[in-house]
């Protein structure tokens, strides 16, 4: 089976030169992971974005059509927005390379696990990830910024993964940079991807929808800027994302107000000692939560 | 009048050495502003602190009752908490050094420049202030990760504060590493805080308070962390802060509610466009604030 071979001798395929597609050529290369020429390709519909890649040498060759470079990959790394995943993975089925180890980085996993599992080709092997960072920057240009050390990554194996090969992308993602794998079903993903992050960014938009004086700034001393950094979206993807995942993000909304709520009356009814005992509580499991 | 001269020729005075009258010991010296020996002086009921002052060399003398200091300085740092801050200014109205110049650090201005307005003595010029900084890990072991540089200061200056006065202040601040220093009355600063400051507390509390699983940090991708670093609160200061200040905070929160539930609706009813609309509305904003 072809990716139990090493990664060092793999032929890497990356769908999607944006922020996140960018940064893990980026790391493949900076980590020497997929080192030697020859090996790191790469498409992408922007023709420029490819020239800038290829210029700078993250990539070995590029395209702007897939399927003569998904025919040669042992390994792809497909980097694109839930729904033109799916998409893609429909038309372009049939050019994979037998036996090609394929993953993506889509931050919906409930509706890729469940399509994958019914239409995927017998002799692929899908295995969805989600690496939990980003930069409010998007595209390849900013892909520098997406630091990978120190943060979680997410898979959601199907049922038929083969334990060999989720060995081998948990090993890679590790050199990578990242320093927690975390495997869960794809269901379990989005019901706490609802919290750690479309909740957060909901949040950050409705601080900054609040607030029209943008003069505010002046009266800032971080708490503000850091719950409103996320406000800088990707406005077609936390879109899609935000109504992909809406059973469980308004389950999620909703339990915040509830929590809002209750610590709103006890300040306007002076509740001293019971606004104290509720933020000590928090203070307790927030420093539970860092360890 | 006293303060007029140089600040390398005043004798400066610390009130309570926690975080922030820590941070602000710190910078005089490394900044080398209060340089000379001899003239940087605490006091705080804490004496393991004022030993570790001493020690550390951040200070000159340091006292656990205040009324020998205070008869001593040119400019005195009040930093305590606001409602501690009027208790200390009646107890000790008569010790200070005829014309000294004093500033605090409260985090709530309205009702200490009502009572400054009212019972300061005559000789003696009272500037509000507020700097925009500090740290999740409070008290005087923690000050040195406070950080000064490009951070705003808010000062609301009472009717009778003398301009140059004023002006020692500001050139003070600056020199201490902020980078941005704002007038403004008492209650217009209450009202802004409101938001920048409390607001996102009462946020972060309420994200801890609304999910008890404290494993979900391995579904952490940044945005949870960022929002939720503040929740490691100091309970008495916060509580204080929240209660003194409920009715702009409380009018903040509803304004907050306001927006949170307009964009629960756009996703509850799947309204696409409208939710891109303001989505991007948002990021607009948002960029603005930055500049």
């Amino acid at each position: 089976m072809i990716p139990r071979k090493p990664i060092e001798e793999c032929t890497v395929g990356i769908v999607g030169l944006g922020l996140m597609g960018g940064a893990i050529a980026l790391a493949l290369r900076k980590e020497k992971i997929v080192w030697e020429q020859g090996r790191l390709l790469a498409c992408d519909i922007d023709a420029g974005v490819i020239g800038a890649a290829l210029g700078e040498g993250v990539i070995d060759e590029g395209f702007t059509v897939p399927e003569t470079m998904l025919g040669r990959c042992d390994v792809v790394f497909l980097c694109l927005n839930p729904s033109t995943l799916l998409r893609f993975m429909t038309q372009y089925m049939a050019a994979f390379r037998v036996g090609a180890l394929l993953t993506d980085i889509a931050g919906i996993k409930g509706s890729i696990v469940a399509a994958m599992e019914q239409s995927l080709r017998d002799d692929l092997d899908f295995i969805p990830g989600h690496p939990m960072t980003g930069s409010e920057k998007g595209g390849f240009a900013n892909a520098a910024h997406c630091n990978f050390h120190g943060k979680n990554y997410i898979l959601t194996p199907l049922a038929r993964n083969k334990p060999e090969n989720l060995s081998f992308l948990k090993a890679l993602i590790h050199r990578m940079g990242f320093s927690r794998v975390t495997e869960t079903t794809g269901l379990d993903h989005d019901k706490k991807i609802a919290f750690t992050s479309e909740l957060c960014h909901v949040i950050a938009a409705a601080l900054i929808d609040c607030e029209p004086d943008t003069s505010i700034t002046r009266f800032g001393g971080g708490s503000f800027e850091d719950l409103t950094r996320i406000a800088m979206l990707n406005v077609p993807m936390w879109t899609e994302i935000f109504l992909e995942n809406r059973v469980e993000l308004l389950a999620r909304i909703s339990r915040f107000e509830g929590s809002l709520s209750k610590l709103k009356g006890l300040i306007a009814n002076e509740q001293r000692e019971e606004l104290e005992t509720n933020l000590y509580a928090v203070r307790k499991r927030r420093a539970a939560m860092s360890g």
